[in-house]
């Protein structure tokens, strides 16, 4: 497929999830997601591979590479280039509960970064497509999960007015159960802190866990272009600041996990970091009404 | 002046202010900014001046240009190609007391703006050396007129570790007096959620009010570049949500002040926002230790 076609299939994706029928958890979202994985598959399988060195420990990363033009650095350990399609449709349709979370997560990570990976190559300097496309994917598979569309403003009465602010998704399942605060990050650095801030203004309007925090992020590498080297970027002990002075997010979860922050549930204030498979093992108690717990 | 000489004064600036001395409010700083200021003043006088279309009820805007390369848009009314050079001598050694804040605000705008404009010709895409030069220009006013050097960084002991982090300019005037969290942006947009977001934790560590939070920005104007238009950019609904809900900051000052701000200070919660100019006026309230008020 060339860039066009490709292209042609973000639209038809972006259409379906934000246009007039506005049905991010439909399975026609799904199917449209599945039309664009295959094609950006398509894609990536006429490009050279190019091995990083990772200066990351137990990680290994490669790029896909078009002359002098090259990608975002891949997990060869989550990558696959031999999804089934049997997987691919019950990923996008929710169907995972007979697989492991490490399989889902990794499933999600190769559909996310074919995408990604297939737009650095064909459209070099735009980070914003590929957030949005990020978005769709997660924002599809969160509201499938919880059998709810989102929506992305919230509304609160003040005593002199009524105060509407765009928001990340938030997610109304019902007067008994806990809404849902879903921020979605192909990447966090020192913008993070917006996440945090976003859950206390939600807190202070709303009352303290009437909605639950639940960021997603894709990874937190970083490739250093000239030496071909790939580093994390993680800043544990500014999380640890924000969830004790900011608000409590109820869970963070990453396609590709980094071990500084997978270590933060072990020690005050318990930040729940966890690969994203574990998510759909979990929703009882991200549904379920109440304080932090 | 060319390129090369206006970087080698903005180096110079910013290795007096950075580098060992790390004296951002000693007279040499104030020296190193004022040559700075008069080399790209020379290098604009070379400059076209084009109007644009202000769609901001009474401002009305300019660019420098060369050829095709235009700079941001400038207003006015606050700039003068004729500051005396006694009046920016006053402006940067903060003899102000005898000034209109009006007069102040202008002079400094137009000092700000100069670096900043003559950088936007010469150097296209730049956005991260004007941020620089804008946190020294107003950092070195702020900590002349407080008589103390700002740092960058906090330590917070925990019962379970010593959390460091890095923050905007923070002032330790004693300890019978405030403290002052300075954040500096040449707009905010939005990303400014995280100058109330960084209070909160100064206020979570350290107790509400021990740090005074003082924002202070440059504009918040956007360019459309072929229609030739101007527009501000401001979100006071969201700012009410951050001042009820995150933390409380205790001035805002601008040097080209939006009036959808300036309003804030009359309606519940009554953010405090200024121009530049009334800082100097008002520093035995930023320095009298205690609660917001």
């Amino acid at each position: 497929l060339n860039k066009t076609e490709i292209e042609r299939l973000y639209e038809a994706l972006k259409k379906r999830a934000e246009g007039a029928a506005r049905d991010l958890k439909g399975q026609e979202t799904g199917d449209k997601l599945r039309n664009l994985y295959v094609g950006c598959r398509g894609f990536l399988q006429t490009l050279e591979i190019r091995e990083l060195t990772s200066l990351i420990p137990r990680k290994s990363y490669f790029v896909f590479a078009d002359g002098d033009r090259t990608s975002r650095p891949v997990n060869a350990s989550l990558y696959s280039d031999s999804l089934s399609s049997e997987t691919v449709q019950a990923v996008l349709n929710c169907a995972v509960s007979a697989m492991a979370p490490s399989t889902i997560t990794a499933a999600i990570y190769t559909i996310a970064m074919s995408y990604c990976c297939a737009n650095d190559i064909l459209k070099r300097g735009d980070q914003k497509t590929p957030g949005t496309f990020f978005e769709l994917l997660i924002g599809h598979l969160v509201s499938s999960a919880l059998g709810v569309n989102p929506t992305t403003q919230i509304t609160a009465p003040t005593l002199d007015l009524n105060i509407t602010l765009p928001t990340d998704f938030v997610f109304d399942l019902g007067a008994d159960k806990s809404r849902v605060h879903l921020p979605i990050k192909t990447s966090t650095r020192e913008r993070v802190v917006q996440v945090w801030a976003h859950q206390r203004v939600l807190d202070g309007m709303h009352g303290v866990a009437r909605f639950k925090g639940v960021l997603v992020v894709m990874a937190e590498t970083n490739k250093q272009e000239k030496a071909e080297t790939v580093t994390e970027v993680c800043l544990p002990n500014q999380w640890t600041a924000y969830q004790m002075y900011i608000a409590q997010m109820f869970r963070v979860y990453y396609l590709d996990l980094p071990e500084p922050y997978s270590r933060l549930k072990d020690r005050y204030p318990f930040i729940q970091v966890k690969q994203f498979g574990d998510f759909f093992f979990e929703i009882d108690k991200i549904e379920r009404s109440g304080l932090v717990g």
